[in-house]
């Protein structure tokens, strides 16, 4: 990439899952909105036919009126054409396809387990890492030899497992995990604000968080608008709406349009320990005791929030793939808009155009001081030209801190299991897990039945 | 006290809780069977009348045949008659009456949550730290003002609490805790070792051990004798037991005599998590998820195992309440014999008489870097003349990390609680115990009707 | 204060030490020049003239051409009218006279100690230290009972230890020391830029820092501009430079007229350990073993820096009284100029006007983890609404931790002594200095009559 | 080896260095005198003659009288065959000849750079160490290679350099350092209560002391006997002798025959400090200022200690190299007595025929929590069936700190150099020594002439 007046151009960008509808074409929109940066996008898709799909849609974008600066979409045949002189590496795959994540999300209710989305944590959360590492595995070995220099951005889940690999495989990775969870948390606390201090038109940068945890079961210890003290807001909205729930008019972004909740996980929560849970609820609900709020669809129900299916991401699909073949086609327009995602943003931090500070996920080097080192955990980062650092977050507080410590090594164990490809250690990870309350027999065969289910991405554990 | 040869003469204990029937009369065994220390013990109850009784007991000793030191037996009317002038203080003290733990253990069967003992953690366990807790700040105030340079033991339950709650009041305490349970697990280890390796006639000493963890749920990481890694003997014993349990015949020691388990719970853990779980499996079973070992009656018998309910206790009580007013009517003689405890050995290493090293409970100055350092739990430590220094234990193990840390913070938190005189702060560390997965609102219906029924002792938390 | 259209209004700041001359009128200049805030500034100095005379300064810029904002400025009587209702302290005070420095800096040299600065470590550091110590506890005091939520700002030698004295005694303090001495090596980093790379009229805020150490002793171990690895540029520039030293032409703040240097401590201390050291070389020699840089005065004219004498200081102060006159009489004009200081800016940030990532002096909370923990270090950190937060630094690197690990403890028990007016512990802190390399019974001797001479202002330590 | 009775037999030693004329007699009359083991010792020397004359000596040990166990001494031709089978092996091996030794300790003289040892830290201790490191690396990988599960007892210095080599090179090993400083200021302890207490004929043994620091600057932050603090003992002591120096008659010992002092550099770091520094004054010299102690030879008289010269060291090998040929001849007789050293005893504990606590020099696993994790300090442990744990010894006190953190990186540093054959790596280690203050070309100068002396043992270096 070259510098000239403040702006770069012929920057590299690689795409890992260059097929993806959806998150593609987010980052399209905001790769054409960015006034500072151009150049190419290696699309690499193990579906080839998704990444030329993906070429033809991207190419279309710089035809289309608003579109700021130039970006040309290749398709690249391998990981290698794909990473050789990338200056940044974006990473957005599907570990298996929806038959794998029936398995994960929907066999666990045989036993009385239910996941409202079964890619985290939880049963559904562990047999997906066991797919997902031996691939982020590859991936981290040709960056190590294709573009060891290179800024990582990764959106894959499970993400807290997905950048530990990265790291455990290629210790000096310059990778970072990102996720919009908390971001749709702050949009929230932007209506709290209008609500409560009637304060309207906030955007969530106005909100200055102190941000800890880890991915999907985050927390904010502190939020601050000017003087405002706006956990003091949202304690006074939670007086008002944890019985009922909140209801705002979805946004008409995809990725959130089934994902609504009111709100009541995250409300419940904040009146047990006082502190702003950040993620969706059907997320948060997945990190708690099972009994709270997940014990079985009418519980979830109560709590207003939903299960999703897997049958609806099929449908969810469908939809998308029509959308592909329509923008093609020209049946559909571009329409180019911002995602709300920040991954341009933080490439250009990166890359010494500006500077901030943002939540992200990366290893625990001492930022959190009560939770294992080396461990990935989610904190504010300060992002300037070559520096990505931690903000220093201070202990995981008491209250939290039971929840929050298992699961971190829980998901280490995970890892380990997922690289040595020991199936064995890999269980002790699945029985231990806060949602999976079975007795050792049952967990076992619940176990062994969702890896005989989606054994055709195991493969490497049985040699 | 005073040096003699190798010996001290006028040693002065002060034991709280000296009316107990049992504790005390171990401890009165074991002092008159040491040769190297004889003095005095004052006896401080809040039921004098008990302490009168173990004054009379208590002074039969040195009557008896077999007596190799004499010790005067006094009643103290106050915590500063008995404290003052003290080398060293024991405590052992019931918190409350049978009614209060009747309603820690069993109120909470309403809810459905079953407790094997309910005086370490869970619903019973932290209500009964509410009421203690007031009571050891008192006592670590009077041992400041009167004693503070004296070596302090506790027996009391819920340990952990009991102790922290020490330190926390008066920093510069000497205390530490105590507790058999690990001894017992030696104990079945050298069965273990007869059985697999042909080695009979072991004692526990033998086994050199290295044990982590918290009080009730220890843990052996290491255990050798001589080159024999006895945590693969153990292996092979789990293999052939794990599945039907493993019954010895019962020791005659009145304190373990409902207590017996076949080890299914033990054996379980190991096949689990391929570590030594050291406490009796009532215990254990009550730091595990619910559905483990403790989700019904029914369950518990399968196994084998039991609860110990409170009406044993009562019964239990009347026998020993006949046993003491035999004894001092001469109905039943005296009969001296070690206890098994090791709370002289203790002192006389303390006091600069030998050294040894053994399991304690004490603060963590580091000595588990994974959990929050002053947490109290339980390594090996070091005795010697004037020090009390723990062995450096590591990491807790990746494995069994999820269960242990939760807990850890539960405790600092419901010791907070009971020092602020704070229930909603109480509820929190409750809420949280891995044992009550209610949703919040019953949670808080089970906690208000156990507060209640013990309001009797927790006075302090409504003024 | 008051918020309107993200600006405010009606701030009131205390300035503790508010006849400066000098500081004071650098924040002048910076209020003045800000489009954003607006308010009152109560000065408060035992000098009650010299306030005064301030006030009449001050109050004058608002009637000059380019005044942005309107501050109005009164003399306060007392800390606690000045502290009453204030939003931010700022604390900038002469602990002492010049006489007392005159024996800080110079009695040493009768023992063949020369310092260049003798106000932040070595004998001079040290002594300066126990009579400001005192203050410091006084203002801390008064913070917490007038305004315990007001930030803070220090810019009082020994800064280290006087903000840790304020961190002692009020922990819950929002306090922090800023320096302009990594600005100035920032600066200095501009010149390298446009001299090795050929970039010119860069500003150091375009530098992007990561700073760790501690202050007068700080380091840049990642210096970026945009694709840029500054060090590497420092590194072809010290190549050239090293041998002969650097001259720039030196700029007109009064501050840093007569502290100019050719560079060469700082070039050396980088050929010796790859790493930038950030402060002015007067600084920098006095935390190395005294023959590196500070043998003698002859040896310092060879490394082409100054030793600050108290006689150039006393002649400085008769500049700056005679222009404090002239600016009241009018003789001399009211000039509106920014400062270099970053204060402002910080406070608006904190205020929640905006944001930015700089360095700070605060509490080692963990962020840098193998420096003792509460020190006082010196690290970039992230100021937002509220919110004060250092970016995770890493440990100190292996080859500059042998001489900043020590001084740090030494700071530590310095500010321990004087805390608690003991000064054989100050004698002990003040004869394990780098600098102080005698014989116990001479470094006595020397600290006696250092003390001796300093008694006035070291009343307390003698009760 | 072979238990039999609470014993060992055909325990297989391999000592490396076996052709020592000293140690290795010393461990002979050892192994003769314990009574519960019995096997062979395989001496390995570079010096193979040498190896064979301590074989001829060490067999006539089993004819002696009083000799209560047989050992068989054979010669090794490699490492290999040395270390193939051994339960445990010695390292006692002189790394170069006295002419290196020569170089390393007389020829910083030109710089004015004066050293009683040596062999530890400054300019002596950092050369030595370089030639030491690759030896220790090779014999590291052949333990790793032949008997990856023996106890390793490291005597060779510099001690803290050599056992950390052992670990880099293989992490796992069971190694350990030991060292009799500590026991010899234990006997001068006793030497103290007898004087200030009156009690005589007490054993270094019957002293409990807490030990913290890095070999040769050890530091005893609790000293009891019984119920007395020998701390204040100490106190009393200094108070009397500081100034003139203690005398007592030398044992006949010939380590100690030359060593000898009046204890008073020991004196005035009590004085400076309040803590007991346990190691012969002119080792404890070596890591403080070099004004304190060591400017030149007429201080060092001054404070009654010696420079232990090489030409005594010639002359001293000249009488044991006589004495050993006498022992072969028969000329002399063999003489079975105690070393004073403990690997003997503490094989025993190892290998679970005891238990004791001693002080160990192992690496950092958190015993001390302020020094760097990994480096190797001196602190107690406990020494058990297959298990060494440290004892955790807590923070090194404030005001012994900045003398003992940054030898401590040093060596990190120094061991580094080592591993990668780094000479620029090395000479930061070396220029940061607290005795080498010089500027930095001259300290640049005398490295190079002292690496170009010593280079017959360099040649690594070069490659």
């Amino acid at each position: 990439m070259i510098y000239y007046e403040d702006k770069l151009k012929e920057v590299k960008l690689a795409y890992i899952g260059g097929g993806s509808r959806g998150w593609a074409w987010g980052l399209m929109g905001d790769l054409a909105l960015t006034e500072r940066m151009s150049g190419t996008v290696a699309l690499y898709d193990i579906d080839r036919k998704a990444a030329e799909d993906n070429a033809i849609i991207g190419n279309k974008y710089n035809e289309v009126e608003g579109c700021k600066s130039v970006w040309k979409y290749e398709v690249a045949d391998s990981l290698r054409v794909a990473l050789t002189g990338a200056d940044a590496v974006i990473i957005s795959i599907l570990p298996g396809t929806f038959d794998e994540m029936e398995s994960d999300v929907h066999l666990p209710e045989k036993y009385g387990i239910y996941q409202s989305v079964g890619d985290t944590v939880g049963a559904g959360g562990v047999i997906r890492a066991l797919r997902t590492i031996p691939m982020f595995e590859e991936i981290a070995l040709a960056i190590k030899q294709y573009c060891p220099n290179a800024w990582v951005i990764n959106y894959t889940n499970p993400m807290t497992m997905c950048v530990r690999t990265l790291y455990k495989v290629f210790p000096e990775i310059k990778a970072f995990g990102c996720c919009h969870e908390v971001f749709g948390t702050q949009n929230f606390l932007c209506d709290v604000l209008a609500e409560i201090n009637g304060i309207q038109g906030l955007k969530r940068s106005q909100l200055k968080c102190e941000v800890t945890g880890v991915n999907h079961f985050t927390w904010l210890t502190s939020v601050r608008y000017q003087d405002i003290d706006v956990v003091e807001s949202y304690r006074a909205f939670c007086k008002k709406y944890a019985d009922t729930g909140y209801w705002n008019h979805p946004d008409s972004n995809w990725m959130n349009s089934s994902f609504n909740s009111c709100q009541m996980v995250k409300m419940d929560l904040f009146n047990r320990f006082g502190i702003i849970a950040a993620a969706g609820d059907r997320h948060l609900a997945e990190f708690c005791p099972r009994d709270w709020y997940l014990k079985d669809p009418a519980q979830v129900e109560k709590w207003k929030y939903g299960l999703t299916t897997v049958a609806w991401r099929r449908e969810d699909l469908k939809r998308r793939l029509q959308k592909s073949a329509d923008l093609i086609s020209g049946k559909m327009s571009i329409e180019i808009k911002p995602s709300g995602e920040e991954g341009v943003k933080q490439l250009e931090a990166l890359f010494g155009l500006h500077e901030f500070t943002t939540n992200m996920n990366i290893p625990n080097f001492g930022q959190i001081p009560n939770l294992p080192l080396g461990a990935v955990v989610e904190t504010n980062a300060v992002l300037r030209a070559g520096s990505l650092k931690p903000v220093f977050a201070g202990d995981i507080p008491s209250v939290i801190y039971p929840l929050i410590a298992p699961i971190v090594e829980e998901q280490e164990l995970a890892v380990e299991a997922g690289l040595e490809r020991d199936l064995d250690k890999a269980f002790k990870a699945f029985a231990m897990d806060r949602q999976i309350t079975l007795p050792k027999a049952q967990a076992k065969a619940l176990f062994d039945a969702m890896v005989d289910n989606t054994k055709a991405y195991l493969q490497d554990y049985f040699r």
